[in-house]
């Protein structure tokens, strides 16, 4: 079986690991499978052929001998569901972790990416400094629940999962900004993410196309 | 197996199938299985013993004999993967559905939520009327993306889906703004969705919930 994923030939953040290809990679990582990157410009992104794999036309796409998927969750899930490392094996567990994957993308990603769109794309508007703690009580007020439930413990539910990639990956969009900081028990979190091997490799991975000086 | 989802004593939207119980109401219907509600005050959603069944205190949950989980997109998914009705049979046409209800989940749904949260909350702001036009232009996008992928079709990939309930539910939330008016196909779209048996009997069930007098 050959997989393709496509990635950014330029990511915005420069190699910082924010793009959703480093979601798929890391996963790709942990379930031990070798995968090829094409790498796509943004106007190759909105091209018809691109288009046809992915409506939305972003990265990640993912193939795979007959069959083509997009939406980095279901790469995500996809490969969970195929190769040991990502899910624990009994069904009311699995369930739960991907529970997890889910309040990651559909839950604590919301607010955040309302956060890097005012950051990002809405610093020149006259709104920004008044608006910008709204935004941010948003992402504080899930940072707080997160905390909580997480507590003490390594991860989410058990054994490090699926659940836990992504709600890594989400969180890691903050990291510029400087607002996990406020969130100790998060900050750790992320952390004993990043320093799992399949990660590093990851990040390596896309440092090397993004910034290969830096990659060294 | 007895099957309990939990929803809002009383919805914000007086009735209007936007609380993401409808989401899960539906598919327990178009699956076929009987489900009870337990209703839950906005202080009850507070309480340890809610937050223990969802972390970030809101609706709905599920539970059946010995599990327990949250996120709407993850109780949709479990309930399709165990049953008929929501996921074709073929392996890669499943994945593909899947792919689908990330799309809504994590793609059209975090622009449209922005779009509902400066409608819902941003309306006294003195940024309001300058910032609206940038936010709508955001959900257009995606809307118009979406609507060529559609094109001529009933359906998103093939017969309806868990992937087609997860968009349809998504894009409802546009309705009582109308911006849907603008995309005729993905307006039929929604209207398809909606004519649907199994959508009818979960929207009628929590009609009777919110607005016991328009359920007559």
């Amino acid at each position: 079986m050959t997989i393709t994923i496509t990635a950014f030939e330029r990511s915005p953040d420069g190699g910082k690991g924010l793009a959703r290809d480093t979601r798929v990679r890391w996963a790709l990582e942990e379930v031990e499978q070798p995968y090829a990157v094409r790498l796509l410009s943004f106007a190759a992104m909105k091209e018809p052929e691109h288009l046809a794999l992915h409506p939305f036309g972003q990265i990640p796409t993912y193939q795979e001998d007959g069959l083509a998927l997009f939406e980095t969750g279901a790469i995500v899930l996809h490969l969970a569901e195929r190769h040991a490392g990502l899910l624990p094996d009994d069904a009311h567990a699995r369930a739960r972790a991907i529970s997890w994957m889910f309040a990651a993308l559909n839950t604590v990603e919301p607010p955040i990416l309302e956060f890097v769109t005012a950051w990002l794309f809405e610093r020149d508007k006259p709104w920004h400094e008044a608006r910008l703690p709204l935004v941010k009580d948003r992402v504080r007020q899930r940072l707080d629940q997160l905390s909580v439930r997480l507590g003490g413990a390594d991860w989410l539910d058990g054994a490090f999962s699926a659940g836990d990639l992504m709600m890594v990956s989400v969180l890691l969009r903050l990291k510029p900004s400087g607002m996990l900081e406020g969130h100790p028990v998060l900050a750790a979190y992320v952390a004993r993410g990043e320093a799992r091997p399949a990660y590093k490799r990851a990040f390596a991975a896309q440092l090397a196309v993004n910034n290969p000086q830096a990659a060294g």
